[in-house]
């Protein structure tokens, strides 16, 4: 079985948006067992439309068509694919009664226009929008699978992974393929592949692929077997050959980021942390409520961007200010003290530093101090992260969390 | 004339990496006056290669192929070009001593899978890699024009605009096109294109076409003249109408999101602001500091995550979270005064809600209430926005700033 994603939208062709979908789908695919040969990209125009539909089926047994269901006129892939399989439109009633309520909450009546969101095709398993509102549709027709997809990627990823990658896996139950994801930090991903170098080449069955997102090195490994049983088997013996190798660097399994590992040790030691943040801007707060059931472990966060902030809310003082610096190991480890007192918390973490474009009081766009408050002791780490603006919040965060995770782990090891 | 982009390489079709060079490819072109009406990806298979070529031909006038001219087995472009066309392989004599020298000075000769790197086809134009080794080709043959472009991004960006486009762009001189961005809040996209509907549907110069992203509505109007000064004029008179229309939901023009026009507006006003976050945990703070120079309008923000924390910090009266919780209008009123007199700023706005998946406090997940508070008075609106976690906070952010934007306006305006 071989898969052919469709990408449909005239912003993708005049290049407003980079196809992520397209991506996505094809690792997920490709993990799935399921084979990516080609993919495709059309506008919103019936007849070009109809000819990447046909050019797809002459070459793939799946054929997945992403965006196009939307209420606009400019939203024509159901009934491109309706006029090329000669099936007509059919209104789900389900759909069709979410768009109601939708509405009717909001004091309207559903539109001529947004009722095309509730149309899928005569014969199709309709694939329910838990995060939108047009629905997604499943057909097979002629030895042909066709999936309908949402074009808004978190729309397009949850209907996917619940409703759509189990009918196309359908059949495939006798190739039973697991994957599990093992996640470090301070080690980059050339110095751990380097290590794992004999088990990662020329590997067919385990294989462990390395994905690098922001600030971190991640492992996916993946084995296919008869069963779950000798799956997990490989897995494990597999998983084993790493830790002995680089155990020291992995702080996590599976989907769990390090904010929800840190946060997972704080729950079990019954601990809070508080955070005082100028450079991070309050990222470090909007990281740990993130997740639900928070406010046990992060009663809150002061975000003090000017130094006036730092003194009313956090109690630093104008002469440690003036001798050091607000870029600096005392004011960073004030702040951190500072936070842990005004929110009564077990744990402060503060980060202050050049976010960038410009130098800050002599340092570096990236450079920083990290302090970490704990009831025994206050310490601050220099950190230097380069890139971006965007990217040296995002990678300061993740900094404060594998201090504060190694910090944790100590604490709970001793 | 109309291009086609193919993508080669069986990392995109993994899903390993996203196909930023098509996107690249398509906005140039698109500026240039040239449309893209089809994309292709395929892996490192010479059938399937000449299969999307075969397919590209018979409805594309424009060929354009990326990636697959490096110096190893799997690189296969050049092949599958030839084995279509039938025209042979030919070594270019100056990229042929490019490599020459680029492996003498690093002490080696080249070897023989490093010189296919300089082979383009009989009867093309090789294109100088500036960036690289591999050279490009420019072909035209039987009434279609070919271009091989390498697929590192770096590579391919400068070797397309330097060398590729100018041959694309022959004759086409008298061409000229500009585009426009209007972004729109408080305004869907069903019900924005509905009252632009004539100016939308089957128009070609000028055109609009509807972006929409996160919470936010956006046109994106193109036109095409003789003169940059036609096109001025034509792009006037289109806004003209637009906002005739639609002009009080328009806040903003280019590329400036709401976030940066709310900031611009603070700053021509000299007014600063505070965030006093429960639902968004640090989001508004992390949106007002995601750009330099953000310390003159914004001080600082709290994220009051439990009850405690609004007390201590924002001194909420228990007897206020007793009588009306911390999810009421009384509450953000609070909120916004109390973050307003802790970082002395001249407006303060909050937010309390439910984040979900859980309802709170008998609020459904994503319902709301966003507090201002301004030099004049304190107000709170109550908001509901659909989804998940993520997206009721990022929406929440979003809705709290077009009310700050339409105070301010009005503040400006008045």
């Amino acid at each position: 079985m071989n898969a052919e994603i469709i990408a449909v939208g005239t912003e993708l062709l005049l290049g407003q948006i980079d196809d992520t979908n397209a991506t996505f789908l094809s690792r997920q695919l490709s993990e799935a067992g399921i084979n990516v040969y080609f993919r495709q990209t059309a506008g919103d125009n019936e007849e070009r439309l109809k000819n990447v539909i046909q050019t797809a089926a002459e070459r793939s047994d799946i054929i997945i068509l992403t965006g196009g269901l939307g209420p606009t006129r400019d939203d024509l892939t159901r009934d491109a694919l309706s006029a090329f399989t000669g099936l007509p439109l059919k209104e789900d009633e389900e759909s069709l009664d979410k768009l109601k309520s939708f509405f009717e909450a909001r004091g309207r009546g559903v539109s001529e226009s947004n009722k095309k969101q509730a149309l899928s095709l005569k014969g199709a398993d309709v694939l329910p929008n838990d995060e939108g509102l047009a629905c997604g549709s499943f057909l097979e027709h002629q030895g042909k699978q066709f999936l309908l997809l949402p074009g808004p990627p978190r729309e397009l990823k949850t209907m996917f992974m619940r409703y759509a990658l189990p009918k196309l896996r359908n059949g495939m139950e006798d190739q039973q393929i697991q994957s599990d994801v093992l996640r470090f930090y301070e080690i980059g991903e050339s110095q751990l592949t380097e290590k794992l170098d004999d088990l990662i080449t020329n590997q067919t069955n385990p294989t462990i692929a390395p994905l690098a997102s922001d600030g971190e090195v991640a492992l996916r490994l993946t084995v296919r077997g008869p069963s779950k049983e000798t799956n997990e088997e490989m897995l494990r013996e597999l998983k084993e050959k790493i830790f002995a190798r680089v155990g020291n660097y992995c702080y996590g399994e599976g989907d769990s980021q390090i904010e929800q590992v840190t946060a997972e040790l704080l729950r079990e030691l019954e601990k809070s942390i508080s955070a005082a943040e100028s450079l991070t801007g309050g990222l470090f707060a909007n990281t740990m409520t993130s997740f639900s059931g928070a406010s046990m472990i992060f009663p809150g966060g002061i975000v003090c961007y000017s130094n006036e902030a730092k003194m009313q809310t956090l109690g630093i003082s104008e002469t440690l200010l003036e001798e050091h610096g607000a870029v600096s190991a005392e004011c960073a480890e004030a702040m951190a003290d500072g936070c842990r007192r005004v929110f009564s918390s077990d744990y402060g973490i503060s980060f202050t530093g050049a976010a960038g474009p410009d130098p800050l009081e002599g340092y570096e766009p990236g450079q920083m101090f990290i302090g970490i408050a704990t009831p025994d002791k206050t310490v601050s780490h220099f950190v230097n992260i380069g890139g971006s603006r965007n990217r040296i919040r995002t990678y300061a965060v993740k900094q404060g969390l594998y201090l504060l995770f190694q910090e944790l782990r100590n604490k709970k090891g001793g």
